[in-house]
């Protein structure tokens, strides 16, 4: 028997877990789901034989190390922060260990003593880091190998709701974490480079400035920038690429509506706003407009966004109740990010019927034998239900897809690694069509960085 | 012979010593002003035998400790993070100290020891923090002495430039460190409160919801929010006043078109741009604005910020060169803050025959015997020529009279002080209006917080 640890039993663990678990008998595995929660674990596990549940609680170094020192090989699903502790134990006990997260400078700096144990630390093997990854690399090696030179890539990835389950204005709803989607952006402009000339967006314009996407069968979407295109260019070998661009996809219209948020300084997490707790939605809208002793709220609002009485984004603001006088936030010394996301959540929590969807978007401008082409390709997975969600399909699979490879010998390469070598990608994406995560790639014009479609 | 030390001898310290040298043989005094560089220190002293240059690193303990020893009574010009150092040793050989800066946490903890002591550190007695204070503590305390509640305070102060050298369309210049004017705002939300209501605004519409200010024989103002406006609750005693704002004060339109440069991202300071050195003011203009393979940088600027055909907002940005394609930035590695500094500077640095101008304005209501009344009192001071400007005047006085009162046993109560009590405001006050500097007083109607001249 093979032990596998996997520490943190959150939303994203169930299908990891759930494939690992139809593996057990025929790949002779044992599954220890380790959690602050026994109970949180055990839920996952649902009495199957090859599975154990232990509460582990990560900063607990004793228990912990146990742990570490009784398992093959070590998935770490905790928040991203966490995993250094986890790294530096499997080092000490030599296994090998599997996250989602992006590689951190600390995890970087034990690539050498990784290398020197001949253990794989593999990372970015989720969504978006991971499938992302894989896709991309995948086509850039086929047109490199066939000589062509890349001249552009842009890249969009988007956790939404499925059309079927897509009841309100914005077209959204939260199928992750809600703080995340509150703060996006923020924390310095984005950064990226078209047809050679670097380019930056602060965060007050970056909901302003999307651009637009079709996706066959799927209708329009929009994508904003995101933070740290740049670095893709040295993981990805694009060193002098002139147009790379990453983004982030939601449906058309909800960024234009989300700079409202921006610009009323409702998305801020720097400060504590005063008596949060018996605070009105409506008293919460009016912190952030200028005083008046005769003019409502609502008038002061569009005044100051200069909402048109029939522009739509007046149906979504209504929509979400943030004039609602009897609705308390009911948060102790919260920010306004934090009640902002208190706001959204009573009207953009999944219900447990609901469906989520995960939209990927790149685009391959390349260029063979003195012609300048383009290859798009485009994945969309919707989720099941509650528990089978898209996100937790696109981001457990890769995860755990690459845990029985490392454990079987089958990805090998040692040290601190992201999945951009076709010993990682070729048999991963190919085993991910057989669960319906697929690419459709088109051959399209090559028209140079978006020349229609760039927003103001 | 009492020995004053003056450390940091920067143009804010000439009308400061040109003071106390003036009552050196009346007052007995003996001036040493310790500077980095030796030669700025004599050029202030300008061969006056009463004083005293000394060439003083105020990171080298030794020297710093021995020129303190040798003093009666030390005056740090320093920029702010710096006193600490000099507080200590004043602390330790016995001396009292005098700075213009605001009392940072380090510099309070010292107070039980100061008392202890019987020193005083007198500290915030510059222009603002400084006659601020005063002149605001002075009505606030007369009201009260009168019976009346105070339940509206506003203050707003600026540093300009004089009408007479007022050459650019953005009736603007910078009179003291551009680096302040380009990072104002920064670094969270502007908060103050309003008939009652907390009200926050975001960096992002800072510049665009400021308010008018007329002053008698000087036209109008128009001042924006600063961040930190609910301190003055406990510093003036108006806990529970139901409005409390205070602003900086600009020309009519000015903050309108700075808005500009917030919306395009010019301002920050947060990361460091590729190739800055040779690149143009017309390419650094460009980086803030969509790609395009056709347009030129003017139009898409245009479109981008929606500036009217002919809207003065365009003549401005001409007026800066923005779209110069010969001018470089000429600067290593920097922040689009610095950038933008650098081209700024070109047009608002000010001439050798160029005069600034000091704008303060406060706005006291409050009730008295049953009925609302408000004073507003104003002061404007112009500046002689670039050595003494109105800046040094009105910073470099208070701190000079605050020296020589310590000195003279006129201020005595001891600790780590601010310029709010009778015993400090009153006689300097007074002795500041021998130059120039004269508030006028206005009975108006009292209309409770700003009805018509809130901005959108």
């Amino acid at each position: 028997m093979r032990k596998i640890l996997i520490i943190g039993a959150g939303k994203s663990a169930s299908q990891l877990i759930k494939y690992l678990l139809d593996k057990a008998s025929t790949e002779s595995l044992e599954i220890t789901i380790g959690d602050l929660s026994l109970n949180n674990a055990k839920k996952l596990l649902k009495n199957h034989p090859a599975g154990k549940a232990i509460a582990l609680d990560v900063f607990d170094k004793e228990q912990r190390e146990a742990a570490v020192a009784d398992s093959d090989i070590v998935v770490s699903m905790l928040p991203a922060r966490f995993h250094i502790e986890v790294a530096r134990d499997c080092l000490t006990y030599g296994k090998s260990m599997v996250t989602a997260s992006y590689i951190s400078d600390e995890m970087q700096e034990l690539d050498p003593y990784v290398k020197e144990k001949g253990l794989v630390f593999m990372n970015e093997i989720g969504l978006d880091p991971g499938i992302d990854h894989m896709s991309a690399m995948q086509v850039i090696d086929r047109i490199r190998a066939k000589g062509g030179k890349m001249i552009l890539f842009e890249s969009f990835t988007g956790g939404l709701v499925a059309p079927e389950s897509d009841t309100n204005l914005w077209n959204y709803k939260f199928t992750w974490n809600p703080r995340n989607v509150v703060l996006a952006g923020q924390g310095g402009a984005a950064e990226f480079i078209q047809e050679g000339t670097y380019k930056y967006i602060p965060y007050q314009r970056l909901f302003r400035r999307t651009e637009f996407l079709e996706i066959e069968g799927h209708g329009r979407f929009e994508g904003y920038a995101n933070r740290n295109s740049l670095k893709y260019r040295s993981v990805y070998g694009l060193e002098d690429i002139p147009t790379l661009y990453r983004g982030t996809i939601r449906r058309v219209g909800f960024s234009r509506a989300w700079q409202m948020f921006v610009l009323l300084g409702m998305t801020d997490d720097s400060y504590t706003l005063q008596k949060t707790e018996e605070m009105s939605y409506r008293d919460f809208t009016n912190l952030f407009l200028p005083y008046s002793p005769t003019d409502s709220v609502e008038l002061k609002l569009r005044h100051y966004l200069k909402i048109d009485q029939d522009d739509l984004l007046w149906d979504k603001i209504l929509e979400l109740d943030l004039f609602n006088e009897h609705k308390k936030i009911g948060l102790k010394a919260a920010t306004p990010a934090q009640c902002l996301q208190k706001i959204l959540e009573d009207k953009w929590t999944l219900d447990p019927e609901d469906k989520d969807m995960i939209v990927m978007y790149h685009k391959f401008g390349y260029e063979l034998d003195g012609k300048k082409k383009q290859i798009d390709a485009t994945m969309v997975n919707i989720g099941a239900d509650q528990v089978e969600t898209a996100m937790a399909r696109t981001v457990g699979l890769p995860v755990a897809m690459a845990t029985l490879r490392i454990l079987n010998k089958q990805i090998t390469t040692p040290g601190v690694q992201l999945p951009i070598s076709k010993e990682v990608y070729e048999p991963i994406l190919k085993e991910l069509e057989n669960y319906g995560i697929t690419f459709k790639e088109y051959e399209v014009e090559y028209l140079g960085y978006n020349p229609n479609n760039v927003g103001g």
